[in-house]
């Protein structure tokens, strides 16, 4: 059930229509819009009677919701979710996903030293991007593989975020583990094989930070969403959808990248989708040409692994850009950025987004 | 590396070589076979010198091993682990995965209530079924489905385990919730979608309690036996693997369950493997032809949804066997076990399995 | 559109009905069953009145059918097809597909030499095999692999049914083809990548000898229906479906056998389906359990490569059963099949199936 | 083996390298590029001795290749193939793919009527396409679906020609059908069903006209690219690679398009290759980004469905652009193509492009 108020709707309204919800016994989620709120209800074993609500002050309508996901679908919310991410240790300073422009996560795969963090976040800083990645829980499929440096790489990240003003966006991996990652990342990760991780969804959707979700190998669209649905139905709305690329039977990448899936989830839901096609092709030389192919398609963004120098990387190297290749593509996505009426962030500094972003 | 000791190695010798690898930051597996004792090493980064160990007393070989997996494989251990799992609260009771016996999980998808799972387990236990499964953490797509009955259904399955003699089958989703699941079950089931929690399989892997691990929706055979590969280096041997279908274009079943891994299983891991035919298929129509055709692809037994009433059931009912069905499948399998030179595990006490299977 | 005619109509009603439904521009499939004829129509471009056929004599029932596929359905004929394939040069003998007996077809990947026909011919043969395969034309991946012996090759097959008894399944590859192939051919195969080459198919529907239509290796359930849908649409009923294993990320095995998919045929068709083991699996240690298991799950036969020395065979060798292991298999499927109430086909004299098969 | 003569080498060196293969009984392709000619050699059972012809005069290499496929592969031929097309009716105009060049196919589906025909030819010709498509032979799923117009769509779709300047691009469905269709097209294309119809493979390389070949749907790489081998072997070297999306588990849309094989084409061949947003897709909101990304991720030009009057299409129209939308997808596409240094082909006379295509 979806309940939409009207344009004039008071504060008093909304808070009514919550204070009925919950008098039921289920959980109301005031979303507020540019013209006008909604509240979805959730936590109800089936369908709800509309009259209980259309006939409350302020109510313009109660909508009964078929589909499975409610508060990430654009019947909730129509217009598209800005997610704000603070970008360095400024107060007033931020990047936007979901709005006019592209935001830009780079760095290594993995952190392994305060000096090879560094020298990646000197170069992706350099060339643009105001997200700096790396992480500290690798999950690995072999136990014998480098399993990150733990919180050692945490802090590293932190020298990261003061040394070049960069936002950090680093994986979580179990719940336990959040309370942990959450003192020092700017936006949590969920990996491709956590997506269904619900005690960890459920965790991530408690937490104050902004959520950037990777579709699982091997998930549907519906799934995916439902995956977002579990963080928003705790309470967190910034979550960031990212494709990642898919398993397949082809084998001339490591995975297949569904790009696709960027107007399909434009379409349903609210929430920003960007494109990891490091990840997604797991190949150096296919990373650059599926970038710009991802931006072409409509992505909010771009995560990319860039390492000084990938051939000692201790994890996925092959699939890292140089330094001089990230800053060519980040010129090339800026020029197809205009063409769809985008730009990419480039400054740290100002207001932007208005909460309500236009999309091209 | 792969320490393989002569048939006449005595205890100390083994414990030599076991110090050895300790005294080089490393940890050694000792696994006793019929004919002989292997040792594993984990830990090391990189390849180790076999001259460093064959010349100790005792030693066969030190073979250099080459595969992701170890601990997992055939080259450490050649023989059929047969993993023995408590019956009911008597101690001298026991069924075997692995022997030459055929072990079945039957039961519902969720516990809904202490009246729901007695009339199940009275139903399974009279076709024959030692083991009971029904799920009191349940992993939902959807934060809005029933989650499980949690801790209550636990105790639920306590009673069955007491009223009936059946050992319990029991799904547990992460670390924390770990702690509480070992003490009710006998066996910790790790669904599909956790296979690669690593987080969880680390936890499982410090559990004196058996393991049943699903195969991942997606996952290659290599990463299943690296997820076990997870649970055995933290020193969890009892591991049993589960094959539940997996995801393809194909829409007339809502898996594609993928029997050719089970020959696939057996000529590289000693670990048994059994089969679920109600995921793998969605649909009880499919179930009965499917769990026969496991059977006679080699399977090591089979885990069933049985629910006395499925069509009232909350969660998956519609792949539910009748309790009819099931007995009537019971039959079946118990005949198809005999061509391959098996049979079913009937009655609940005698010591079972030497510890040395022997599969037809 | 589905005409049920009465149990007691008259042959003179059918044709009326027939030649109803030639005058609207259509054509009549009449499909006589055990206890009474049904008719299909094909050829409409929309649906039809009822009215305009159930108030002519003898006629039961006018049904729409919404289903895509007719001919092939259930709903158009109830009884399972049993179809007839003439054994060897003597007139009443012959062997079926669909009734309680299993069919077995076996024989080499491809004809290379008289000789080595003959040799695999005898040990198939004394084996119990009634059916013999091998490719005279082969469609390979590559045009510079052996693409088999063309006319030549079809000249030895006719001599191993002279000299053996057995009954010839080989490929046609193109519609031309086709008109050579039928000469010699007692059972018409064409491959999982003509599946949808909708001209072959619409050339073997015209053909008077049975058709054997490997899955695609992409095929839906209902695109596989389909294909047999042209065949039956032009006239020629004596459709044999064979699952062979459909593409997935699965690597341990070249294809992944979709053994749900019998059931799932089952329940929709009238029709046989039989399993290829060997292209379904790609190796041989993986031929013999899923031959077992497919015979469980209810398969009416199986196709297997047996090649006297498959070391030696210039294409497939290595999925090829040596002659001894494939005896072995054949006993072991007499046993499954008798657990499921069934027989192997094993003499080659005698009236056998009566037109309306019971599967157990 | 590919034998590479030296830049200085003559045409009668050539001409002896070419009689020393054909007296071997294999048969030689000399392929001529911008620096140098090399002669690839197929119909040789094994690999040859190089010393047999790196001695004969004109001769700088004779390398063993390694690879499955030898003439669509770069080590063959290093410089990109750029295939002409004859636009319209006059002698000296041409569009190119695989040049600097976008060529963009545009066109209904099937030929429906010569004024559905006409409707689409004038539209597509005013936004700016060369190239109509439009099938009169349809390879549909069912027998009793719409199968084209057969010649009279031909003999529309030559009339097109005439009338509008527009090459012709249509499907061929089977060897002997081929004969019919290459009197009117200009472009014969095989479609994803028969990208293994190697008859009809073998018949497309002995036209005079160029090929569009579709990726099957669960085609490997390798195996896309031995099936347009299949074309080349047989002397027409004029082959279009078309990516038009594979077979996933994903149901978001019909297919899921594989833009990664855009650059993975362009590392192993030197063949054009283009992308069907439409089929890849199947729904009309998609077809606009997927477009957008598929240029942006190299490709050679698109192929896009654009129908008068989509809703009422006789197939596959809701996967059809309105005219308007077509318009706005070339404004942008030609945006996209300035990024990456290309155009889009817009005017029809003059030579264009060099035979030694530079790509950005």
């Amino acid at each position: 059930m979806l309940i939409v108020m009207k344009p004039q709707a008071t504060e008093e309204d909304v808070r009514r229509v919550c204070r009925k919800i919950e008098s039921m016994g289920y959980r109301p989620h005031p979303m507020p819009g540019a013209q006008r709120t909604a509240i979805g209800i959730t936590g109800n074993p089936g369908p709800l009677e509309p009259a209980e609500f259309d006939t409350l002050p302020g109510v313009a309508e109660a909508i009964p919701v078929s589909k499975p996901y409610k508060l990430v679908s654009r019947e909730v919310k129509n217009e598209d979710s800005v997610i704000r991410v603070k970008v360095g240790d400024s107060k007033d300073s931020f990047v936007t996903f979901g709005g006019r422009e592209l935001a830009v996560i780079a760095g290594p795969c993995a952190i392994e030293s305060r000096e090879q963090a560094f020298a990646a976040a000197e170069k992706v800083r350099k060339a643009g991007a105001l997200l700096f990645r790396g992480g500290a829980f690798k999950p690995r499929t072999s136990p014998y593989s480098f399993q990150g440096m733990g919180e050692e790489g945490l802090k590293i990240l932190a020298e990261v975020r003061r040394q070049f003003g960069l936002a950090i966006v680093t994986e979580t991996i179990d719940p336990e583990n959040c309370d942990l990652v959450e003192q020092y990342a700017d936006v949590l990760q969920v990996g491709a094989r956590n997506m269904q991780n619900f005690s960890l969804l459920k965790r991530v959707g408690r937490s104050p930070k902004p959520v950037l979700l990777k579709r699982g190998m091997s998930a549907t669209l519906e799934e995916f969403l439902m995956a977002a649905e579990y963080i928003l139905s705790e309470g967190n709305y910034s979550v960031i959808l990212c494709e990642r690329g898919v398993r397949t039977f082809a084998d001339h990448t490591r995975n297949t990248l569904d790009l696709s899936v960027i107007p399909a989830v434009r379409h349903l839901s609210h929430l920003p989708i960007i494109v990891d096609p490091s990840h997604g092709t797991g190949r150096r030389d296919k990373v650059t040409p599926l970038a710009r192919a991802a931006v072409a398609a409509g992505a909010d963004g771009l995560i990319v692994e860039v390492h000084a120098d990938p051939d000692r990387a201790l994890s996925d190297g092959y699939q890292s850009l140089f330094p001089d290749q990230f800053a060519e593509l980040m010129a090339e996505i800026a020029a197809i950025a205009g063409v769809l009426g985008r730009t990419t962030a480039q400054s740290t500094t100002g207001v932007r987004g208005s909460g309500l972003g236009v999309r091209g």
